[in-house]
Formats: structure tokens, sequence, C-alpha cells
């Protein structure tokens, strides 16, 4: 039997974004491509990277060996190199769309294929979901410390 | 089939908390439980949750509705209440040994049983051990912050 169906595994992945969404809401305008502590990135510069993760391997999970950039996406007036909190937002919810879509050719079987994503991460389908999904949470947590650093309050980590 | 197995699913929670046993390793002893940001939790309290975290409910895993804490397991000699990082690694060692030995008592139906753990957080299993990971990496994630902060170079977070 199946210990997680991919229905469930999309709601998961979709959930945590959905807080990540609200996480990048929360800063002010001008501080999210510009605060940071102890030389790391600005929570700007970490959506811009968890966008990389969102559609462009979703395209991936439904079309095996396919590990394309949003360069090789219909992204058409987007701007996939966002510089402001609407941009994000914007390709966010794109991306939201768009792992939706892939999804649906998303079989369990898939779940437990190998395979090297961007010439580089070797492991099984679910273990680069999970990859995905983890680095996600890590760099919302330090997302967190910023907002707290900046005395915005951030929303709660069990509402997704 | 199974999406991901049991084995898996205990080696990349392991997995993580290898990651994270690090990260305390990686603090300096007079700032585990005294540095902080913007008015958070030091990353010894921290740790000090993440352990309530990890062996009482793996406990709960292996006996369907047995919801204990420490003080109902044997732990004999060590200090369920650490406030040195060698009391953390210890009661953690200790935490991943006990994992390990309840863990052979689940199996992948056990993953989609529905239980309310410490009544009061409803779920099938699969979802309660993804919150459990979740919020190690979550909270895992501020200690990155919190090492940076203090000059120190954390861990590669893809090492597990």
């Amino acid at each position: 039997m199946e210990t997680i169906t991919t229905a469930e595994l999309l709601e998961h992945w979709q959930g945590h974004r959905r807080l990540t969404r609200r996480i990048i809401e929360a800063f002010p305008e001008d501080k999210l491509f510009t605060f940071s502590i102890g030389g790391m990135r600005t929570f700007g510069e970490i959506s811009n990277e968890l966008l990389l993760m969102g559609a462009p391997p979703a395209h991936g999970f439904a079309n095996p060996g396919e590990w394309i950039s949003f360069k090789e996406m219909e992204t058409g007036d987007l701007n996939i190199e966002p510089k402001t909190k609407e941009d994000v937002l914007t390709l966010w919810d794109w991306s939201t769309d768009q792992i939706n879509k892939y999804w649906k050719d998303v079989t369990p079987e898939r779940m437990r294929e190998e395979e090297t994503l961007y010439g580089q991460y070797e492991g099984m389908m679910w273990w680069h979901l999970f990859y995905l999904i983890d680095n996600e949470v890590h760099h919302r947590g330090q997302g967190y410390v910023y907002l707290r650093a900046l005395g915005v309050e951030p929303p709660f980590f069990w509402e997704r």
C-alpha cells in the first residue's frame, strides 16, 4: 500500500508553499531585497531560489529526464528574475498553478524512479521532492528570524 | 505500491537529526543557551523542544494511542531537561537509538492511521512524522542564522 499518496504529497508541498508566500508578504517592501543578518542572502534572493525550485522541477516530475529552467518555460510577460515583492508573488502564484498542472501526470511509481536532477543531484523522485520542500522550510526558518529582527510578527508555522 | 518505504522515512528523519546534531555541536558552549535574535528562543531551548519531538513520539508511532513524555520513559540517569551542550548531545544520541528501536514496529499501514497526538494534533501518522521533521528543519534554519550572526560557518544543509 501507499504510505503517502501523490495527492497528499502535492498538498504537503503546496501547503508549505502557501506558508512561504505569507512570509514573503509579511516582509516590509523595502526590506525584502535589502535586509540580511550575518552576511546571508536577503529573503528576496532566497525567494527567487525557491521559485527556481518550484515550477521548473515540477515540469521534470511530469516529464522524466527533462530538467529545464524558467527560460525554457512559457513564462510570457512574467519577470523570472523578480526584484520587487509584487514580481515575486506574481511568479509565485503562476508557479503554484504550474505545479498543480504538472502534478496531474505524476504517478505513485514515479516517486520511486531514480534520476539525476540538473546533472548533479542523484536519488529517487520522492527524495528530490523532499529536498525541494526541506530546502524551502530551511530557508523560510531564516526568513522568520529576519522578520523577528525587523520587529514583524511572522505567521504561525503550523498554518498551511 | 509504496511511494516511500518506512525504512526510507526513518532514514530521512535520522538524516535530518544528524544534521541538527552537527548544528548543536557547532554552537560555542557559552552561546547555546544564551544567544538569540529578535527575542526568539536560544538554540539550546529549541534543541530541548526538538528532543521532546523525538523519542517520545517515536514511542507513539510504535504504540498506537500511547503519547507519552520523557518522564514516562526509562531515561535512567539522563538529564531530560538539558542545560549544557553535553547534556543535549547525550540525550540526542540516546533518542537516536530509541527512535531506531521503536521504528522496528512501524508498518506501512501505520502511516495511514489517524491519531490525535498529545490530545490536540489530528492527522495521519505520515503527516505527524513530517510535522516533526518540518518543525526541526524550520527551527534548525533559525540555528543557521544564529551561527552566521556569531561568525560561525555552519555545516552544509545537504550533508545528512
